[in-house]
């Protein structure tokens, strides 16, 4: 790898966190500098400005996000297992020191998006995606049979998701994992309850 | 009133809106200078720095919200009304015209916490008012026979708080009521299922 590609990585990867934790206004290039150890010309060498920086950690944190579900949904097989994967690996990002600061799709949409409309965009398209993740699974669980006819998939995982990153703020709030580990277990057992076949 | 009363009331109620919207680094100097119509010296004169507006912004949107909860809970009688207006008055936040920009705990907890540990406990110590009133009022309704005896009031005000405020959040996401609408009709089956006595 050219030490200039990795000089560009190493800004995108050390400001990511800042950017996760504090939000696009909170992370000043000055902090940027600090967190790299280069001087503001070596930053500009390789970004026209924070703006383009911000967009691209923000795409490196989803990556990030995304290769965590990944990971835990490669060995599930049914609608089942993933619906569950999905909502503990959500739950999980209440105290996770890999994307320090909880999940950047929320982080984002509250702390950078009404300063910053490119964000905005961005933040809202990938809650769109997880979403829409969610809702397919729910489809493919009511298709086999798996889960009950009468579920509406929008609806469900608009709650689980929204439910989860309610719970994973409130669990920084009080820098404990319980608010996310209640919400997990009140979701598992509305599943139970409502949305497997049994 | 004193001007000088007048002015300082001036400066706290035109900075609300931005910092609850922004968040703390998203408003600066210049904009509350715009929004008050005033000069950095007028400003100056009945405020310290930009941090002792931001805890007096923090106070002024949170006695808004708190106004909005007692107008409608000095008219419930049951704990199961009032437990129904805590859930109707913070879905509202979704699309509040009086409170632009949403809840200010999660709000502030969220966009201005990690840079500011002042506001931080300020947040913190107001969520904790929000949950143990909810948290008192299910007591309420175990002891008075309203709601089951079985239920754990401490994990359901969390869960109760912690999903609308996802769910408020998801609302400005999207700039649509629905995520909050959806999230209110799930608690209200939920309370129905699981929480009352028939």
């Amino acid at each position: 790898m050219s030490k200039g590609i990795h000089t560009r990585e190493r800004i995108i990867e050390r400001s990511a966190d800042l950017f996760n934790s504090r939000g696009y206004d909170g992370c000043s290039m000055h902090d940027i500098m600090k967190a790299t150890g280069l001087k503001k010309g070596g930053i500009y060498n390789h970004f026209k400005n924070k703006d383009e920086i911000a967009l691209e950690a923000f795409d490196y944190n989803l990556h990030k996000m995304i290769s965590r579900f990944r990971i835990r949904l490669d060995k599930d097989k049914t609608a089942k297992e993933k619906l569950l994967s999905v909502i503990e690996v959500m739950g999980s990002l209440a105290n996770d020191d890999i994307l320090f600061g909880g999940c950047p799709i929320f982080n984002t949409a509250i702390k950078s998006a009404p300063t910053h409309p490119g964000l905005r965009a961005r933040a809202k398209s990938a809650m769109n995606m997880l979403v829409t993740y969610v809702e397919i699974k729910i489809k493919e669980g009511i298709n086999n049979k798996e889960f009950n006819p009468d579920l509406n998939p929008n609806k469900l995982a608009n709650m689980v998701i929204m439910t989860l990153e309610g719970a994973v703020v409130m669990s920084r709030i009080y820098d404990n994992s319980q608010p996310a580990n209640t919400a997990i277990s009140y979701i598992k057992d509305y599943l139970n309850d409502k949305v497997y076949r049994h």
